[in-house]
C-alpha cells in the first residue's frame, strides 16, 4: 500500500497508510487526542472519525472543544434514544430525528403513550446501550437495496423517505449493534462517547408536519460532553420555564389577551405600561441626545402609499387585508418607513439639515397565521422603537456607527453580555432581481459599513447574500441571562426608497441630491423587547423598570401615619410606591411583597418613626439594616435616574 | 279707552291705556330709556317696541344691555342689506337673510358680480338708508294677500317660502320705506338704530343648500350696538385669519396632510411632535398625581368587542368599515372604553382596589365624509386623552369633582378665561327609549354630579334631555383669547355599561358590586386641542410648549465656538436650542426667528463671551439686556419646569 501526506492544522505534515483514518492520524499525535476525538474536518468536510482517507489531504480532529461536535454529539443521541426504544418496543416505526441547537428529537410511531414513566425507561435502556460503547459504523447502500432493507424492517417511514431519493444514488446508513438508521452523518465514533444525557419530554407532531398525516409522538432530549455542561443546560431549562414570559407577564399582571379583543393584540396592563413608557423614555432620551427629532404618524394609510413603496407587491401576505372606505382601500400600517419619508419630504431640506434623524414609537400591525402567534414573541400589532436616518454620502459612515454605539450603549443598560452583528451583505450574481441593480453602490455602502463597524472596534460576522433588496443590512442577536438567543433588531441601509419617494435634499452648489437612508430599531418592538426581558430578568426588573419600586409594610396600624408620610415622600420624589396596609403579620407582608417582585421593602416601627427611618430589605439580598429617609430617598432616587441594575 | 296695568321687572305697576306699546311705557319711564330701547319682552315673549298690548301683563324694555337684543340688530341689519341692493339692483331678488352669533348673511340672486366694490357701495347704501330713520313697521297679511303682493313683486324665493305656508294662515311681514320683507320679527323701531355695521365677504350658495338650485350670492355683514364692539369684532376676525390653525400649521411645520397617506390622517412633523409630547407629560404629570395608572391598548379588535358595548348597534357610521382576518370581522377602534373595561376586569378587584383609574392617550379612528374634514378640527384619526375611572356610589361624588377640577387647572395652565359647564340631564318620559330604564340611578347620579358642581364651586348650566344613552354628562364649552366657541371635551357618567362587561368588584361583605364609570377626556383629543391652542396663542406658544424654546444669535463667526458652548449647555438642562450660524446680518437672524415665533434669542458678541454672558431679547417684550448664562438658565429651566406663561 502507498503512502499519503496529511497536513495538520499547524501545518505539520504526517505519511500514513492510504486508507488510515482520522482516528489512526489522532492516535499516531498521542493516545489522550484519541479518546478525545468525536469526528474530523477532513479537506474542510466534517466526516467520521474512521472514515478511511484515500489521498494527501488537510486533517483537523474534531474533539469536544470543537463548537461542531455538540451536534455531531447531540445527533449520535438522536439514534441511541431510537435504538432504545427499538429494544423496548420492537414493533415501533422510527420517522426522523434531528439535532437542534442545545437538544434534539426524535419522531417515533408507537402504541405505547409516552408518560414520564416511559421517558425514563428509555433513558435507563439508553444509558445500558451506551456503556456497551457499541461501534457506530456507516454503511453504504444502494438506494434499491437500502428501500429492501427498511422494508422488511417494517420501517414505513424511512421507506417513505427511500423511495424519493432517485433510483441511482448510493445512500448511507449507521450501524450500531442491531440497529440500523438512515443518515447522512457523521456521527461519534461510539455509543460510549455518549455520556451526559438526559429525555426532556414528549409531544405530538404530525408526520411531515402535516395535519393530514398521523399524530407521532417527538421525544426530545439532550447531551453534553461534561457533567457540567449538562448540569448547566437543566439548570437554565428549568430558569427558563420559570421565566417564561407568558407565565411571569401573567403572575406580575404586565399584560393579558382577551378572546373579544382578538388573538396576537395585546393589551398592556398597568404594570406593563410602567415598563414600556420606561423603555419609551430611555428612548427618548437616547435618541434626543443623538438629535434625533420626533414625529408621530398615523396607523391608517391609503394603499397609494404602500403602491409606491413597494409593501404591496412584495409584502402583502404580512398585512392586514384592505378596508374600503368612498372606494378607495386603506391598511394599518404595516411599517413606518414611507410615513417617514413623507415626513422628510413636507418641508424643503438642504446641506444645513442633514442629518435628518426621525424616530416614532410607531405601532404597526402584521396578519400573523394564528397558529403561529406565541405570547408577546409572536403578535399581531407592535409598537416599535423605529427611526430612519436621512444623510449624505459623506456623513454615512459615522451615522451607522453611532447607530451600532447606541445598540451597545443599549446593551450596557440591560446588561446584555452576549450579542452577534451579522452584517449582510448582496450577492453579485443576483443584481437586478433579489437586490436592488446599483453594483456600485451596494460595494461602497458595504465597505463604509464594514469600516464603521472596524472602526467601531464591533465584532461581526459577515453572510453574503443576506442583505435586503435595497440595501445590506445588519441583523442583531443578544442572548438573555439564560442563555437563550433572541433576533432583537434589524438595523439596514436603503439606498432604493428615498429616490422612489422623491426625497431630495440641496447641497452646497444648489444641486438637488438623493440622501442615503438607514432603518434602526434598537429596542426592536414593545412586545418583543419586554417578552425578552422578562425571561432576561427572571421578572426580577432593575429598579428603574420594576412595576412597583418600594413597598412600605408598617409593623401595626400604630404606624400608617409614619407610612402615608414617608409615602407621600416618596411619591413626590417620581418613586413607584404603596403601602401595604393589611392587619396581616410582617412575614405574610414580605413573602406577597416578594411574590410580587417589588424590590425594595422599607418596615416601618416605633424606632423608625422616632428616628425618621426605615429598615431596608432588599430583594435577593435580605436586610439590610435602617436607613434615614433623607439618605434613603437620593439613594434610591439616584439608583433610578442612572438606569443602575441591582 | 280702558286702562291696563303694567308690571315692570322691579314690580312697580304703571296704568296705561289698552292698545300703549312698550316704547310708550319706556318714554313714560323715561325719554333716555326710550331712546336706548330695542324691544321689549312682554308675557315672556320678544316683540317689537310698537307692538300694542292690549291687556294686562309684565312688561322688560329689552335696550342694547340685554343680550337678545344684539340678535334683533342682526336681524333688522339683515333687511337693511336686502333693502340697499334692492334700490340698487331693483331686478335683485331675495332668498333669507338670518342672524348668526355675531354676524347674519343674506342670500342675493342677482346678475351683478358682488365684488368687494360692490360690497363697499353697497355698504354706502345701507349708510343712507339708516340715516334717514325710517320706521320698521309690522304688517299683517294674510297668506294668499302675502302669495299676491311677493309675487307681484318677482320675490320668486319668497313665492315658494309663503306657497309651503297653509292657506289660512296669517303671516307678517316689516315694511321700512319702500321695502318689505316676509319675516316673523321683532325688529328694532327705525333704522337709525342701526349705526355701527360692516359687511364683510360674500360667497356662493346654493338655494335651500341643495346643489341641484341655483347658486345665489350670501353677502355676510355685522352690526354692534357701540363703535367699540365693532371694532373688537373686527380686530378678531383678522386675529382668526392671522392664527387659523391650518395656516400656522403649515407656517410653524407643526403639522401636515398627504395625500397618500389620505385625508384627514395628518402627519404630525417635528415641531407639531414636540407640542404633543409636552400635552403628554402634562397629561402624565397630572394624571400621574391623581392616582391614575396609564395603560395601552391595541387599535385592532374584534368585532365582538364592539357588538358587546354596542357600538356596532349604534355608531356603526361613524366607524371604520371591517377588516376580514380568517373570517372574523376586525374594525380599527372608535373608542378606547371597552378597552379599558377588558383592563379593568383582567385581574380580580377588591374594594380596596376601588377606585381604579386607567388612562391612555389612545388613538382613535372614526369615519367622517371627506367634505366634512376641517384641518386638524375634523379628522378621522385622533389620539384622546382618555381616562376611565371605575369607583363605588361612595367614591362617585369626589372623583367626578376631582374630574372637573382637573378641567379647572388645565384652564388655568393654558390661560382659557372663559368656559362653560353644560350638565345635560335624562328626560323621564325618553326612559328605556333614547335613556337606559334606571330611573332611580338617573336621579342619584344626576343629583350627586350637581352637588359635586355646586361644592367645588364650578358654575354650570342644566340641560334637560341631553344626556348620554347610559347616564348624565358634562360638556365643555372654552372660548379662545379671540373669543371663539370650541368644543373641548365631555365628562360622562356611566352606569349601564359596567353591568354589560360584566365589571365587578368585592365589597367589605365579599359580595360582588358593579362599580358606576366616569369617562372623561379633559384634553379632548390631541388633533382638536393643539389646533385650538394655535389659534388661542397664534402660534407663540408659551415656553413649555414652543418647538424651538431658544436660538443663539452670534453676532459674527469669531462667537461660534462660544455659541456651540452655549448651546451644550442648554442642551445638557433639556432646552430646546439651536444656533442660527448663517453668515447673515443680525437683522436678518432676528427677524427669520420672529417669522419663527421663537420666544428667546440669545445674542452673543466679544462682550458676551468676555462675561459668560447673553443678550437677550424676547419674542413681544424685546431687548431685555445682557444676562449670565448661570442666571439665564435656572430662570429659563423654571419657566418651562413650571409651565409658565409668559
Amino acid at each position: 500500500m502507498s503512502e499519503i501526506q496529511i497536513t495538520l492544522p499547524d501545518e505539520t505534515i504526517k505519511q500514513v497508510e492510504q486508507g488510515s483514518t482520522s482516528g489512526d492520524v489522532a492516535r499516531s499525535i498521542g493516545e489522550g487526542l484519541y479518546r478525545a476525538s468525536i469526528a474530523a474536518r477532513v479537506n474542510g468536510d466534517i466526516v467520521d472519525l474512521e472514515s478511511p482517507i484515500e489521498e494527501n489531504t488537510n486533517v483537523e480532529i474534531l474533539t469536544n472543544k470543537n463548537p461542531e461536535a455538540h451536534d455531531i454529539l447531540l445527533h449520535s443521541s438522536a439514534h441511541l434514544l431510537a435504538q432504545a426504544i427499538k429494544v423496548l418496543y420492537p414493533q415501533a416505526k422510527i420517522a426522523i430525528g434531528p439535532a437542534l441547537s442545545d437538544r434534539y428529537y426524535y419522531d417515533i410511531d408507537v402504541d405505547v403513550s409516552i408518560n414520564d414513566e416511559v421517558l425514563e425507561k428509555i433513558e435507563r435502556k439508553m444509558k445500558e446501550l451506551a456503556k456497551q460503547n457499541m461501534q457506530i459504523e456507516r454503511v453504504k447502500l444502494s438506494r434499491n437495496d437500502a428501500l429492501e432493507k427498511f422494508k422488511n424492517m417494517g420501517e414505513d417511514y424511512k421507506v417513505e423517505i427511500i423511495s424519493e431519493i432517485p433510483e441511482e444514488d448510493t445512500i448511507s446508513a449507521y450501524q450500531q449493534g442491531e440497529f440500523i438508521d438512515l443518515c447522512r452523518g457523521p456521527h461519534v465514533p461510539s455509543t460510549g462517547k455518549i455520556k451526559y444525557f438526559k429525555l426532556l419530554s414528549c409531544a405530538g407532531a404530525y408526520w411531515r408536519g402535516d395535519e393530514k398525516n398521523k399524530m407521532l409522538q417527538r421525544i426530545y432530549g439532550t447531551a453534553w460532553f461534561t457533567k457540567e455542561e449538562l448540569n448547566e443546560f437543566l439548570f437554565n431549562l428549568e430558569e427558563a420555564k420559570k421565566r417564561d414570559h407568558r407565565k411571569l407577564g401573567r403572575e406580575l399582571e404586565i399584560y393579558t389577551f382577551d378572546d373579544e379583543v382578538g388573538p396576537g393584540l395585546p393589551l398592556w396592563l398597568p404594570n406593563g405600561t410602567v415598563i414600556i413608557e420606561a423603555l419609551e423614555n430611555l428612548a427618548k432620551e437616547t435618541e434626543g441626545k443623538g438629535g434625533y427629532s420626533r414625529v408621530r404618524t398615523p396607523h391608517l394609510t391609503k394603499g397609494d402609499l404602500y403602491e409606491k413603496s413597494g409593501h404591496l407587491d412584495h409584502y402583502r401576505d404580512s398585512m392586514y387585508p384592505a378596508m374600503d372606505v368612498d372606494g378607495i382601500s386603506y391598511f394599518v400600517k404595516p411599517m413606518n418607513c414611507p410615513h417617514h419619508h413623507k415626513i422628510f419630504s413636507a418641508t424643503p431640506k438642504s446641506y444645513r439639515d442633514m442629518p435628518v434623524r426621525l424616530a416614532e414609537y410607531g405601532t404597526c400591525y402584521r396578519y400573523e397565521k394564528s397558529g403561529q402567534l406565541f405570547g408577546l414573541m409572536r403578535v399581531r400589532s407592535m409598537q416599535m422603537n423605529d427611526a430612519h436616518i436621512y444623510c449624505t454620502e459623506e456623513q454615512f459612515k459615522d451615522e451607522f456607527l453611532k447607530v451600532c454605539n447606541m445598540y451597545l450603549y443599549y446593551f450596557d443598560v440591560f446588561g446584555i453580555e452576549k450579542y452577534k452583528m451579522r452584517l449582510s451583505l448582496h450577492d453579485p450574481e443576483n443584481l437586478g432581481e433579489k437586490y436592488v441593480n446599483e453594483p456600485e453602490l451596494w460595494i461602497k455602502t458595504e465597505q463604509l459599513v464594514r469600516e464603521a463597524l472596524i472602526e467601531g472596534n464591533i465584532p461581526f460576522e459577515e453572510i453574503p447574500g443576506e442583505a435586503a433588496f435595497y440595501g445590506p443590512k445588519i441583523d442583531v442577536q443578544v442572548w438573555s441571562a439564560i442563555g437563550r438567543e433572541f433576533t432583537l433588531a434589524t438595523n439596514q441601509v436603503d439606498f432604493a426608497i428615498p429616490r422612489r419617494f422623491d426625497l431630495v435634499y440641496v447641497d452646497e452648489n444648489n444641486n438637488e441630491q438623493t440622501p442615503l437612508c438607514i432603518h434602526r430599531a434598537p429596542l426592536g418592538t414593545h412586545e418583543r423587547f419586554v417578552g425578552f426581558l422578562i425571561e432576561h430578568f427572571g421578572g426580577d426588573f432593575p429598579l428603574w423598570l420594576a412595576p412597583k419600586q418600594v413597598i412600605i409594610l408598617p409593623i401595626s396600624d400604630k404606624y400608617l401615619s409614619y407610612a402615608d408620610a414617608l409615602e407621600k415622600k416618596m411619591f413626590d420624589n417620581n418613586i413607584r410606591v404603596s403601602i401595604d396596609s393589611r392587619s396581616e403579620k410582617m412575614g405574610a407582608k414580605i413573602r406577597d411583597a416578594e411574590i410580587k417582585k417589588i424590590p425594595i421593602m422599607l418596615i416601618v416601627g416605633e424606632k423608625e418613626e422616632n428616628d425618621g427611618s426605615a429598615s431596608v430589605r432588599r430583594r435577593h439580598i435580605g436586610d439590610l439594616g435602617s436607613t434615614s429617609i433623607d439618605e434613603l430617598i437620593p439613594e434610591i432616587v439616584d439608583e433610578i435616574t442612572t438606569r443602575r441594575r441591582a
